[in-house]
């Protein structure tokens, strides 16, 4: 009988937490699921169970193993998975988080990425943790469509994608994007800095700022909407099939 | 000596949490600020006592208010405020959201509204608290430069405003938006559906349904980021002077 842990940064382990999440996991990724764990109060167990035993996964009712993490997540599914290295794609655009620490954002973002078909995200530490159920939840289960890779420093990310011309996301940058003047580049990766602090000034030099048109009345968009909005322009489904 | 209670729907008050909120808010609608609370641990304390003054808005030292609420806002600065009516300007183009029932969807929504000048939001209830200090938070204190009206149902809204053509946001909407196939339209509503369900099926014959092109990897967007890519591409700023 399994009991789920509160997650922590050092497992080797994570979950998903709800059916649409875990039901994505298995479909993208059934070679990393140990377990599915589904709770009597769910309502569509036999169509779960059915898409374990074709992916030959072992599924547990265990109303018990959910004691521990219900809490707030009101969640009556749970994967359990293991965590797995991940690459970026050298030949496809990237988008470059700097520090996001906000595990909802991080989610929501992935789930757009995902969505707009940019799906190789690179995240320079210390940041929030892409492998906590809430990202995953918030992610919708699109983690697990998502290419990715951590790094220490955006130096670091640099030297291994020499050729990938950055376009960092400043409120001051350059160009003010417009549907109609996004450069035209095939390898691209934009750059985006921390809810609270932005990118500081050392990131100018590193390619061509950009901003996105707002009015004087706020501070800055949601890091989460300003990622949409940029990806799509640079990016928008038609561009990147 | 005040004390800021745990905030209830039914009060005629509310309350900004955090200083970058309490200060749009005073800037945006001094007239509706009946005093502002200071906590002993916030650093800035002389500016916005400044403010304060030049704004005949009374403040107080007052670290025992905080107690009731803190909780996890950690939140050293607090506004409290008379709710206000508003209405949608008849002239101007409108988001209407139907049942929106997150409220940090619906303040991430509300910032990128007025980011992007087209800070008229229509809400058909039942929906997410437009006055709850998480909602004005997640808003980042623009609800204060927003013009909103809640409505029974899609219906009411209509009457009121029948030279707006509606807009659909639905996963199979009949156009697949791209930057340059925007409907060109001077008066629009552009309509989104709950988080989880969606529009259903009578809207897509109140107006011409539309849809954000994305990746069968996801089941749909992020509502905010649904709204956000939306509203640009009808409303960029350069387009919404």
């Amino acid at each position: 009988m399994s009991i789920v842990q509160p997650y922590k940064k050092e497992f080797t382990h994570s979950y998903t937490s709800g059916a649409y999440a875990t039901i994505e996991l298995i479909k993208a990724r059934p070679d990393i699921v140990e377990t599915v764990l589904i709770h009597s109060a769910f309502q569509h167990s036999t169509q779960l169970e059915m898409l374990c035993v074709q992916n030959k996964i072992p599924f547990e009712h265990n109303d018990n193993a959910f004691r521990r993490i219900r809490q707030k997540e009101n969640s009556f599914v749970c994967g359990l998975l293991r965590k797995y290295p991940s690459e970026l794609e050298p030949d496809r655009p990237h988008v470059v988080l700097v520090n996001p620490s906000d595990m909802g954002n991080l989610g929501t973002i992935i789930r757009t990425l995902v969505g707009f078909r940019i799906p190789n995200l690179a995240v320079i530490t210390p940041a929030a943790d892409i492998w906590d159920p809430r990202t995953i939840r918030a992610s919708m289960g699109s983690l697990f469509h998502l290419n990715f890779r951590h790094f220490d420093d955006i130096e670091q990310y640099r030297a291994q994608f020499p050729a990938h011309r950055l376009f960092p996301f400043m409120s001051d940058g350059g160009l003010e994007l417009r549907p109609d003047n996004v450069p035209a580049q095939p390898l691209f990766s934009l750059v985006f800095g921390n809810e609270a602090s932005g990118l500081d000034e050392r990131y100018r030099q590193m390619g061509a700022s950009v901003r996105i048109a707002q009015s004087p009345h706020i501070d800055s968009l949601n890091l989460s909407v300003a990622v949409a909005v940029g990806t799509y322009l640079f990016c928008g489904a038609y561009l990147c099939p």
